[in-house]
């Protein structure tokens, strides 16, 4: 999702490019190694060894039932709430996560693992296969959003946690957060799924396509093996995201931040410079995206949403998934979002129904559309420290120092 | 706009490449060579010689007073109901034109022309420049809106037509409309701008900004020479379609249509192939429509549509584009059409009731997305048919043979 401005000052100093590829098999996170139990993954493979870089913040308390795991988006990585060390940025969800902040780290030992598939230091295609000794590229199998799930768990499992006291994401990242709840329906308390669907849409599929086909139309992607090649497909990739980012916002929040005024000018210039703001905007988050990101996690990790769909995963039922459910849920959309509309939140609110799990609902007013769960959303924050203050009391958890 | 379906049998003999590049300068339809007057453009540069292609249906009555101009869309041509020489496919409007069709050819002249900038036979980037001998490329000037009608206005002149009976257009078409109806008042008796806006959204100017990067990065693109050089950006114009075509169409309509079916299997592949119907129909869209466009020509008229802003041109004030007009209009929107959505249409005719114009404005229940404007709508026939035979009446105009 979008984080950069175009009226941030570029930390130039910072050569991403160089920083990003020192982050892919040895991140600057905790990283943890799995070499002895492998992967099963969904598509019949499996991987082994595997790792999965991960973050924590807080601390975990003595009988380990303050655990909350962040799942991230599909350009998202484990640098929630501290310095991101490929952009020198803050963490990504630095205004959600942090002492006093609804998920307050006073409070709660919070967990953030780079995905599988991504490119941050857990296992994704552009990790060295062990096999060859290059980076694996399409050698890498495709992975599922149960997949990432997966491995997440066996982190968790590292950190000895059994239960944990809420999964919380947004976008790909309530995906994930409702394949947890729906595998492992014990070890999750609570589940807060945000701007989510159980199953991806047609629109979202075609979207996604469009995206690879970008990377894939590039020569410099070089069927995947780029990196061996000494090229990167950055044209391909900033098309894949300006496409993508338009689908972050809203019509009415472009509206309002770009219009139709011009880039730096008094009058159209009859010519393909950007001269319009949007564009000059869109231009900025493609070449920034592709310092920051590798293609063919691109591919990947949007290959895995386009799989997603927890209904025909069980039985072509939704509520089949969450039978049995323990979990208490928060359902969260915005009224904006047009990726994630709110009659997919409803989906799942409805399937919660049907199997009788403890569910409310929150459909925020947002003008901001699907980065509005990434944004200064006041009714968000306030949701979510709600609804996990009156769940840490029910699971006997101490308040927060100095509440 | 879309016409082919993923499950038409192409017609495979036909030499789309080849057949395109007869067409440039020597298009099949009648064509006009204007080698007197210059044309002179928006961005202050003058077009000589120039040529517009057009084609006609039914015959002009004595005292010229029952013309109609279609004019088309962003990748439409002037084979509105007939044969189209490039695909081979009939025209793409004949569900409305033709005798006794809403647009009846049994009582009116139709006229459709290509539009400047297009690539079927009137002057634009794909045509020979006079001064090189070579396509004009990017040495073609860079073209809006109003350039296109005072080319119109220059074929409408050379058939002796002083006042057209109608214009009409949906999507860029109505654009066009709109043009006509304020540039040329006394000429234009009736209007029909169907799913458009009287200026580009931000939205739409970034979803287009992305499908021009699309094709710049292609590297057979070649800065916009790719003829010169016997190449064709044939990926990136591809990817450009692709994103493009998404937005033609509802959410709604992509769920009826393929939703999450896989593509002739029974299963995920695990790859990046097309598994999913929706991504292998998008990929169609995106290959044949390279067989039948120039990419330039899709540089160029993309780049018009996001300059258009009437109200801008007008002083900041849209109702200052109509003041004084005594044509008759028939605003028409579908309530499924995201790219130019109703409320665009509104801002039409509150600024033509701002200055009492005669308007009647529908908004047609659909889920097709912005392409009900080109498929089987009912209400849209209905209306047209209706709105054209009142005012022809008005126009004292004859009776259809036969009604």
């Amino acid at each position: 999702m979008s984080r950069e401005s175009p009226d941030v000052v570029m930390e130039q100093s910072l050569d991403r490019p160089l920083a990003r590829s020192s982050e892919i098999d040895q991140p600057s996170s905790e990283v943890v190694r799995f070499t002895d139990q492998p992967l099963v993954l969904d598509c019949g493979q499996s991987l082994s060894p595997f790792q999965v870089a991960y973050c924590t913040y807080g601390t975990l308390n003595a009988d380990r039932s303050n655990a909350i795991l962040v799942c991230h988006a599909l350009t998202g990585d484990q640098y929630v709430a501290s310095r991101n060390p490929v952009t020198g940025k803050p963490g990504w969800w630095e205004i959600m996560i942090g002492p006093g902040k609804p998920i307050d780290t006073d409070r709660f030992f919070v967990i953030s693992a780079n995905i599988l598939g991504g490119c941050l230091g857990s296992t994704g295609p552009a990790s060295l296969n062990p096999a060859t000794g290059k980076p694996y590229g399409l050698d890498f199998p495709v992975i599922t959003i149960g997949d990432m799930v997966k491995a997440q768990a066996r982190l968790i499992d590292h950190l000895g946690i059994e239960q944990l006291f809420s999964v919380v994401g947004g976008s790909m990242g309530g995906m994930q957060v409702l394949e947890w709840a729906a595998r492992y329906k014990h070890r999750v308390f609570t589940a807060i799924p945000i701007a989510t669907a159980p199953w991806h849409s047609a629109q979202n599929i075609a979207f996604h396509e469009v995206g690879r086909q970008a990377v894939m139309a590039d020569p410099d992607w070089v069927a995947g093996r780029y990196v061996d090649e000494g090229k990167v497909p950055r044209r391909g990739l900033a098309v894949a995201r300006m496409a993508a980012h338009i689908t972050y916002l809203s019509e009415e929040a472009l509206e309002r931040k770009f219009g139709r005024s011009l880039q730096n000018r008094v009058a159209k210039t009859f010519s393909f410079s950007a001269d319009f703001q949007v564009e000059s905007y869109l231009r900025h988050q493609g070449s920034t995206f592709v310092d920051r990101f590798d293609a063919n996690s691109y591919l990947y990790i949007t290959r895995a949403m386009d799989y997603f769909d927890l209904s025909a995963d069980n039985g072509g039922k939704l509520a089949n998934a969450f039978y049995g459910t323990r979990t208490r849920f928060c359902v969260v959309s915005f009224t904006s979002d047009w990726l994630y509309p709110t009659r997919e939140s409803r989906e799942i609110v409805q399937a919660l129904n049907a199997v009788a799990a403890n569910v409310s609902f929150v459909e925020i007013e947002s003008d901001k559309g699907h980065d509005a769960f990434l944004l200064d959303e006041p009714e968000l924050f306030a949701t979510v420290r709600g609804f996990l203050g009156a769940a840490a009391r029910k699971r006997g958890l101490p308040p927060a120092a100095g509440a």
